[in-house]
Parts: structure tokens; C-alpha cells; sequence
């Protein structure tokens, strides 16, 4: 990146995507000054995120240029990226250029699919924390976690708290505060149930209930590249 | 609504959208039980958000059915709704038969201008807040601000809180908990700036002055529908 040239952010978008994972960090990043967002799909057809919205792509993946920050989000649809080679050889080439590479959610699994979380802490949903260590990451149940180049938030909605991290890294405290300001995010939850900590003993059975095959599948799939790798 | 049919939620779509106003609540309120949230919008073609997301409305307006929740979200984008004669016939009509009448950050403006707040206590955006009284609304600086059937956020953000509020109401609190868990609503705000109450002067005042052209726009807008209407 030159001084004049903005910075470059992609976002992957793909069927399936948790939409608040990508559209938490685009309300963020794209406040940034001088800043160009855009998101990258592996066709330019408008994408269906996993509870219905759609969105349409920006760049083709064939076609992005180098980005100066990678942001992978996360969804159920990650099970069908964690073998999508394609797609894995796009992260492992951006990965390599990129000044950040980050992630939201489940979106971390898709970068340890690409080997770019080998030796490094990080986190992602708390439902997926443990799959983490099949990629040879290590998994840190906490909102945000930085490790060198590397910043991973976890479950959907800490992509707004990671995504106000990145902006004061890129652009200073005072950007991001300005930012903070402007989607007035001074958080409030009626409940006090965002974590498996703090969530009723119900609540929380309920939620596992609900995403164990998908997660049980998810595994599966991890499993088998790791086999594959050893 | 019988026992069968779903939930029938309709959010506003719109140029000019703050996409964050209208993505929060949609991955609150899609995961809630037999419900359909759809985007509804003046046509079918894609819709440009304030900073670039596009989305694909899902129903026409001429062409929605009444509606149990009706939502309206924010940004600069609302100027020019604020005197589409057409919309606002719409959103009376269907604020007649709905169940909740409800709105995030400035979108409450559309919904006073008209003429669904009159009499109500409501919040929005805090540099939009004390527009509301123009509309014979009284302004209330809370999170999550409800009157009867009428339900508002503040800005951007605030979308969260106001969904799990709405799903608290609308399917029970454990409901609610279960979504808030399953997003992982657990805020870290990295800085405390996200109220005019708590951020530094400096990023106050540099948050109003990049307001500042557009929100005089606003104002100039309502003053005008305000001496029509006397």
C-alpha cells in the first residue's frame, strides 16, 4: 500500500455465511478513512447467507488483487469451504501478502483448513473452539485475539469489538472511537446469556442441541483432512 | 396469525440504508420460531446500503401482505424517504394492522413522518434525537425505548438489544436467550466511546461535524413537512 492507494479489505462471502459475522466488520471497516471493502465470492452471483439475505459480491475471487487485510467470516456453510482447495490456495496465496489475516466466528476454521493458523493462538465460535487444535492453532476463549498478524474474533457478533480492534490498529484509537460513536455502540443486553458461562444450564443445551449435527458433520470433515495430512 | 401460519416480519429496505440497522436485527429475528423476515422494498432490484452492501430485497411493497412486525431501520438514506408520499401511505396502512410497529437509529424518523409515533415515547440515533419531537414524539435517551405497541432503538447497534427485546416478547424469554447465545452476544467494546455521554469531546465533535451537512439536510426536510402539515 502506498500512501495514496486505499486500503484494500476483502471479506469472503459464501452460501451459508453467517451474515451478521460479515456484515458486523463491513459496517466497521468500510467507515475507515481511506479505506476500500469489498467482498469476494467465487463467482460474481448474488449470495444467499445462511437465514436468507442475500448479497451481492464485489470481485470474483479469480479476479481480487492483493488485499492488505483478509477477513474470513464464519456460518454453517464453512463445513463446504474446509475442502473447497480453490478456495483454500486463494487464502494460502493472500495469506502470504496480506498485512492482517482475520477472521470472525467459524471463519477461523476455514483459515486452519489453509494451514494459516499453524503455530498461532487464536479463537472462534465457542461452539467450534476445540477444533482449533486439529489445525495446530491454539484456541483462546476470549472476544479478540491477536497473535502477530494474525486477529480472529469469535461468534458472530464479536465481529463488531474484533473489527474496532483492527481500526484502531490500522488507523488509531481516535478513528475507531470515532466509528464506535457513529453506530452509537455502547452494547446493552437484556439478558445476560452470550456466553456458555453465563447462559442458563437450558438455554445452553438447547443451542447444542440445535447445531449438533451440523457441528458433529463439521468435525467430520476436519477429521478426515487431518487423516488425510497424516 | 393462527397457530400455524409464521410470524410475519418486514423490514424496510432502502438507498442509503445504514446496512447494520437492518442486518442485526434480521440474524436476531430469523432464528426466532416459525417466523419469515422479509426485505421489503419499493422494487425487486438489488439495494445499495449507505457504505456499498448490497441486498436483495425480497417482497415489493405493492405487493406485501399485512405484516404481525413491522421494522424500520436508519441512515442518511431516510432524507429521502421522509416525503415519499407512497411509502409513508404504506407504512400507515400497514402500521394499522401490525402487531408491533418498531424501528432501529433514525428510522423512527420514517415512522414519525408518518404519523406512527405521534403521541408515543420513542428513541433513535442521538444526533437525530430530539428530531423526534417535531413529529409529536417524545425523545427518550435509552437503549431500547417501548410504548405500547411501538418498540424503537437507538442507533445502529442498538438494533441487537431492541431484536432480543422484540423475541423476548413476541416467543419468551428463553427464546431470546438461546439467540442471544447462539450470536455469542456477549459485548467487549474495546473503547468506551460508543454514547455522546462517554466518548472524548474530540471524537464527539469530529462524529457531528461529518454528520453535520446531512443531519442540517434532515432537519430542513422535517421543518418543511412540519409548517405544511400547520
Amino acid at each position: 500500500m502506498t500512501m495514496d492507494s486505499p486500503l484494500s479489505v476483502g471479506m469472503l462471502l459464501f452460501e451459508g455465511a453467517t451474515q451478521l459475522d460479515l456484515t458486523g466488520p463491513y459496517e466497521v471497516l468500510s467507515r475507515m478513512p481511506n479505506t476500500r471493502v469489498s467482498l469476494l465470492a467465487s463467482t460474481m452471483k448474488p449470495v444467499r447467507s445462511e437465514w436468507g439475505l442475500t448479497i451481492t459480491p464485489d470481485v470474483a475471487l479469480s479476479e481480487a488483487p492483493q488485499l492488505d487485510v483478509l477477513c474470513v467470516p464464519g456460518g454453517w456453510g464453512v463445513n463446504a469451504l474446509l475442502t473447497d482447495e480453490r478456495l483454500l490456495d486463494f487464502l494460502r496465496a493472500q495469506g502470504e501478502g496480506a498485512r492482517y489475516v482475520t477472521s470472525v466466528c467459524s471463519g477461523a476454521l476455514v483459515l486452519g483448513a489453509a494451514g494459516l493458523l499453524r503455530g498461532y493462538r487464536a479463537t472462534t465460535h465457542w461452539m467450534s473452539l476445540d477444533l482449533l487444535t486439529l489445525f495446530g492453532a491454539t484456541p483462546v476463549a476470549e472476544r479478540v485475539v491477536r497473535d502477530r498478524n494474525r486477529i480472529t474474533g469469535a461468534g458472530v457478533t464479536a465481529g463488531i469489538d474484533f473489527s474496532l480492534v483492527l481500526a484502531a490498529e490500522l488507523f488509531g484509537v481516535p478513528v475507531a472511537q470515532a466509528i464506535q460513536l457513529a453506530i452509537e455502540y455502547e452494547p446493552s443486553p437484556p439478558f445476560d446469556s452470550g456466553s456458555p458461562r453465563t447462559a442458563p444450564e437450558n438455554v445452553r443445551e438447547a443451542v447444542s442441541r440445535a447445531g449438533a449435527s451440523s457441528l458433529a458433520q463439521r468435525r467430520a470433515i476436519i477429521d478426515g483432512i487431518v487423516r488425510r495430512q497424516t
